[in-house]
């Protein structure tokens, strides 16, 4: 990892988005929250996936110019169409109109259809946050994980996001509803670590912490085995119903095909309950457990200390592309 | 077990309520949600857990004659006051606003503070879909999972329910954020088997398959470690901050002196998106994956065909309240 000023990385993300057809204002917010994950700690999400992200405007997956549109309004709920444009993006115009709609309703959904990878999952959360509404978000996503009783990946790992603000700073859960993000498992193979729990299966059916295995037999598991599976079902239903978009068994099963896929936005704007988050979070760190998010704080600190964190080659690459 | 026709079950159930000081249409809405659980299989929180919301009213708990009453109006999202009434009445009246609500705006949300134990949580999520609804629901509960870091109960198991309609049926996810229930332990404790999948820590902190050695240490597992406990950290959260009620670090860790918890109850009617949930629930059928809810439908069917499934010390128990 080599550390680099905020403003660079945005400034180098933003020209070359602009060179591949993105309006000005769309390529810094597109360049924005790319370079929000690195600071963030989430490369996975960030910088690594950028140029898969530029792949997909190459192979026609996505339209950089496609702009998201209402398709219908129910008042507190509405359906938009994302155009198959950039996934970031779009979801970050859905949370925004969601939280526009919470200010009207008290609280706000949007279910978008039709839409690209959103890359980092939490963005939208911390969006919400920001505001100061409560969020709420998910998404279906290519079938990736064999369900419990099965072999075969017929669910997705469906990202799901729970957002509070509180005082200082906020809690933000990110969580795919396998055990461990494909991201995660190829470190561990990478480094030759076992999982310190068991994370799915191998070639001879049994659970194993040895990532390789698990990548070789493509047999992840599901967060709590039948409770990350049931839970993933749900998901993806209740995207796709409230969408009118696509379930999880409708989207090609490549990661460089996977696209038209099914979120949705919920935003919530209660009255307040002062303390009450910096309270529970606080008798939980008192007792040594890190809340979700607080790793974020503490990433987001020593970048703004030393800079952005990014490997090295993928900044190469992307240096390249100017 | 034995088997006792559904009309019989309810009216015992509803004499011994109206007995006991709830009113006459109230004790039968009561005892239809306890029947019913067990009709759909669900006994450990039907008639297996009836004594013990009848303790609530003897202990003072619980008042049966308490309504909720709306505190906070903000268009599509309400704040209700539980006023420590019977759980599964208010959240029977909570989830039917909601319905009202996603009527009228789309979704809506009804955030229940002030309310007791909801006995079988997936009695809300049917509810919604009766109503034509998607609807998401969740509770806080007392400190009754140690988190992902701590070996003492500092969390909830908060069960969450994700319920979409479907031309034929349903699927209702009614999941706890622990791998295993209490109740299910005690099963597996009593039988003397091995749990399929490690459920907690025994005494030395290993993780184990033994329930005997998980009830005695008093750690449970979140449902996938990490994940399951960063959920219930955020269901708690979102729970006490929309209602404007209490968190789980709030609430008297004894299951004989829990009250005064938080719920959520959203309902969801954007336009149908026909044919959706049945195709994708079907292929995963094709494919030997039982969906969340298949196997209450079973439950039903059998139930209508024998009676009512109920335990035989418990009926006993019951029937010489009259």
């Amino acid at each position: 990892m080599m550390r680099i000023p905020e403003n660079r990385v945005h400034q180098v993300l933003t020209t070359v988005l602009t060179d591949r057809g993105f309006a000005p204002g769309r390529a810094r917010t597109s360049a924005r929250l790319f370079t929000e994950a690195n600071r963030d700690g989430v490369f996975s999400h960030g910088l690594d996936r950028f140029e898969r992200y530029l792949g997909g405007i190459a192979s026609g997956l996505m339209d950089p110019a496609a702009e998201p549109s209402r398709s219908w309004g129910g008042g507190a709920l509405e359906r938009w169409d994302g155009h198959r444009g950039p996934g970031n993006l779009n979801a970050r115009a859905a949370m925004g109109r969601a939280i526009e709609l919470a200010g009207n309703y008290g609280m706000g959904g949007v279910a978008l259809a039709n839409t690209n990878h959103w890359m980092r999952a939490g963005s939208y959360g911390w969006q919400a946050v920001e505001a100061g509404c409560i969020g709420i978000c998910w998404t279906n996503t290519m079938p990736n994980l064999p369900p419990w009783g099965a072999d075969r990946p017929l669910v997705g790992n469906n990202p799901l996001v729970f957002a509070v603000p509180r005082e200082s700073g906020a809690a933000v859960l990110d969580m795919a509803v396998s055990q461990f993000s494909y991201g995660a498992l190829d470190r561990y193979a990478r480094d030759g670590r076992p999982l310190p729990v068991p994370g799915g299966y191998d070639a001879e059916g049994e659970l194993s912490t040895d990532a390789r295995a698990i990548l070789e037999s493509g047999r992840p598991l599901p967060a709590g085995f039948w409770k990350g599976s049931g839970l993933s079902i749900l998901l993806d239903l209740t995207a796709a119903l409230l969408s009118g978009g696509r379930a999880t068994c409708d989207i090609e099963a490549d990661p460089d095909r996977e696209t038209g896929i099914s979120q949705v936005f919920l935003a919530f704007a209660p009255p307040e309950h002062p303390g009450l988050a910096d309270r529970v979070l606080g008798i939980l760190e008192e007792n040594g457990v890190r809340y979700p998010g607080r790793r974020t704080l503490e990433h987001r600190a020593e970048s703004a200390e030393k800079g952005i964190a990014v490997d090295e080659d993928v900044w190469n690459r992307i240096t390249a592309l100017l």
